[in-house]
């Protein structure tokens, strides 16, 4: 039984304790906080959850607390995942692990230091039984090498303050992870394109855009970002290998045939894409965490994850590809 | 170039005429005519075509012909089709051969006393690249015998005056023929069942019906039929064979991502439907008629699906599987 | 929390147990037997169960079991089902309710003389995500009322022992009580239909089979039904309404182009198919079951698939449709 | 009746001579010529042409030819369209117009003397079902304004000889015509990228490659470029608008179920492709070419992509946009 605390209980968060409490046998909730408290008090009596502490630091001073779950607001998440590191615990953070590559790399720095890696990274894609299956099909060798990705990552709406620079950090972010990880490959260069502004984006901000990205096998990908496609949450990635393609399937349903048309409804809410990644996440993290070896993103992750994000936001309006610029990957994480 | 007489200038007639004109070199239409004269005449300046003839059998007579299209009302066309196989010319008749079996057995035996198959009956199915392609699949072996065929056959609108039997003798009779011809096997028993009325058919006639048939080898056979499906005209078609199954293509069409919903356009006119075998029939018939050996539906395959359309009328109401009554085989069509 | 006592441990048993186990918060497993007493023995120790009786009717006795989960062998599943409702315990009862329409009748009898259901049948299919989306569209009304059913249901391998008879009873049952609850009608005729015998099947066992079924409202259902399919296992429905029809979506799987082919993989094993409708099924029993209300499939719902199954083995052989004879609904199931 | 000389007989040529003669029969070929005499000849006999002209000069200064059909080899091209425009005569010249931009600008300033369009270049894509129903939608408005396109195009393998420029100008020619169309747009920036390696490739030449395009309204263009794709012709074209996507179909195909997969046949000779647009393109340009003013891509558009294709092969290397070059387009062509 392996007891968490969390910190943060707004949506992303509940629904983690959520799962933790009703999908999980080998995990307990043991103590949750929050920036506003009365939030944590409620999720506590909802979940029965039987510790709220009043600060982060709190919660992961707390011997009781064998494992940091870290769901509050992102830029809050590279000194909690630091003190709990610090600590040795293991750690849970939800994307992204940090704003800067300089706060990933103190946190990489800390767990150079234990020699073991103790942070999760929430990069759910990796759990999705899709991708799951075109990494199996590339890793086999079926189809030659990878030497392509086309991918699009769209939302339907573009939440009140999103700026040009979250398209990349809060979206394009998952592409920036799960691409690699398909190729076993790392970025070297990157670069963001502006496209023809769609009317339905907020004035001034860049959407679409799209991204590029040169590897070190000299693979290459493009990723259309869009945060306000009008039409659906659609996610689509093709991987092009020397024998042939794969494409991650879209979510089924029903198929109908009315009105001269044959259709299919597509998916609008971004929270319904993934969820079956996020139950098989979590369980993984519980049990392998649970005996001190989490497998899954790690930080170097989270970390590569910023550092290709922060050379496509160098990149804008340059025209040219930047260096994604990174430090020597510590043997730990190998 | 072979000389060609139509009988009927009404729609598909002067489709016909158009598709020998325009796309078949070796064939030229020296003659028509029509119930309506002056149709005849119009059509005749409208394609160039030398001589109106004042009746089919005028046409039929004249040694300039040397092979009859019949494309004239249901009714006349074995008439028309028994002359012309007693000159002994090559014939393309629309389906049906004839409105009975009766005189489907007629033609048969004229074609018996010429000891040669002059008919072609217009089964254009058979040159839809969907249904070859099955075909070449069934007979390649590859996924053993063929067991059954689901197939269904829908029409978007009820012409008036179309009464519960047309919608087997011309309707259904398109997969009549077609399902025998895919299985290579011959009709026992047919039943048609009455299917809840759809509020979108002219009361008092039986829509949708159910078509089940039985073969020699024991292959069954179910065909949905509707003639006022309210949202498109649909062909469809599966052959389970003891290995897997096949399913005729539907027509392609752009695919629309809009509105939450993946969709693509369904035909709703059946004559968008088989154009491309429409043109590969008559190339073929020309072909083949002109060296005096066509290879397409013989009169034998009109009068098997007029047969087995007799039996499906006469089973309706009885909720038996009623015979399919013919004659032995004439060595000729073997 | 609602104590469970299993009767049955073996493969089906124990992902239920599973199940209740990992998934679903407010459900505990107090106790659990099998016919093989080291089998039950085992799994209480796999699972934590406290409690090992030695039979069915011990279980189903001991006051500490609130609700009995019934996953023994199909012909014991009556006499429990029956001893556990003479006890007014909540039951969940793997399909079939019963082997014969008499002993789902005494149950029913049982229930009304309690004047509530509580029986739930082990129909999962009503909770397949798919299944459910159909029916949403079916009840909206948008495409008009129901007219007709296409089905298959195909399975890769036909198991040693396998029966003509269990084709119904064992593989399309779960058609029997899918079709009626996507229609809210009623079956009143049923003929089943011997095919071409599929050299891949068991010599002297008719496989495939055809079943045809009228409603009360006459819409008509033909389920095409494989033991021995050779390719995957397969599940289609397609509902045709007056206006549209709506397909069952397949599970979805990456697309893969090689070799001049598009392509994508199909299920081999059953078990991979409806999980997910596992999971919602148990956790809505538990839920309902523990407030005394259980919402699934009732002991009629078991029983009217019985009756027709009953109908549809008379069937064979007669060419007939002949009635499905049921007893007279008690206002309790409406 | 248009009466049209051929200059090359090789496959191009007496494919379309063969459309020319069998399917519309407006045209008639009157003469015919080639490189290697002895071609031109037999191709006459085949095809019943009644003159052989020694040169493509020769052919087109007789006044017996009223419009030149160009389907010599790719650098032989210009010289004969420029003779023919001179002369005031209607041409069709397969793609590529010419070499250079410079002999394309040569052949619009003979246009623009004779101030009126004589040539048609053979952007056949315009006339494929498929790419005609997308640029219907887009000019229907219904989905906003075009963002973005993504393509691809595969070949099978690589002709011996295949260079890395002709990727560009014999490959991706066709779809830097058919974007520019789709969107009604002109380029402004053009790159072009390696890509790893495929090692199905000839060694020391560019394959994949990927190409960029940037229009004047800021759209985004992506191609992928594949001459050894290893697996099939695959032509995909996306375009993703303001509210929506719209995609390019492929061929239809024969659905197969087998071996635990859904399949479908993929085309891998790029000749089967577009043999409808062929037909309707030909079709097209004798209709209105036989009335002085031909409808289809002019010399512009053969420009057009000529610049775009200069800009890209310039580019290769530099790691930077290069603008497209043109001259301003004289009044004529719009």
């Amino acid at each position: 039984m392996l007891k968490i605390g969390i910190i943060g209980c707004g949506a992303i968060g509940r629904e983690h304790i959520n799962r933790l409490t009703r999908l999980i046998p080998d995990a307990e909730v043991v103590g949750c906080t929050d920036y506003y408290l009365e939030t944590a008090k409620k999720t506590a009596v909802q979940y029965g959850i039987r510790t709220v502490y009043k600060t982060g630091e709190d919660l992961i001073a707390d011997s009781e607390v064998e494992a940091v779950m870290i769901t509050s607001s992102d830029p809050s998440h590279a000194t909690y995942v630091l003190e709990a590191v610090r600590l040795g615990k293991q750690v849970f953070c939800e994307k992204p692990l940090a704003q800067t590559t300089a706060d990933c790399e103190k946190i990489i720095a800390e767990e150079v230091r234990h020699n073991k890696p103790l942070v999760q990274v929430g990069f759910m894609r990796r759990y999705d039984p899709g991708y799951m299956e075109m990494k199996r099909i590339i890793d086999s060798g079926s189809l030659g090498a990878p030497l392509m990705i086309h991918a699009c990552h769209r939302n339907v709406f573009q939440p009140e303050g999103f700026q040009t620079e979250m398209g990349i950090t809060n979206v394009a972010i998952h592409e920036l992870d799960i691409c690699r990880w398909l190729l076993r490959d790392e970025y070297k260069n990157a670069q963001v394109l502006k496209v023809r502004q769609s009317s339905r984006s907020t004035k001034g901000y860049d959407n679409p855009q799209i991204v590029l990205l040169e590897t070190e096998n000299g693979s290459r990908i493009d990723i259309e970002l869009q945060v306000a496609d009008g039409y659906g949450y659609d996610i689509q990635c093709q991987v092009v290998c020397e024998k042939g393609t794969i494409n991650l399937p879209d979510p089924n349903s029903v198929i109908k045939r009315a009105d001269a048309t044959c259709s299919v409804q597509l998916l609008t809410d971004w929270a319904d894409r993934f969820t079956t990644a996020y139950d098989i996440e979590l369980q993984d993290w519980v049990n392998c965490a649970g005996e001190g070896r989490p497998t899954g993103p790690t930080s170097w992750d989270g970390y590569v994850a910023c550092a290709a994000a922060d050379a496509l936001n160098r990149s804008r309006g340059t025209g040219k590809f930047l260096a994604v610029e990174m430090i020597e990957k510590p043997a730990l994480y190998s």
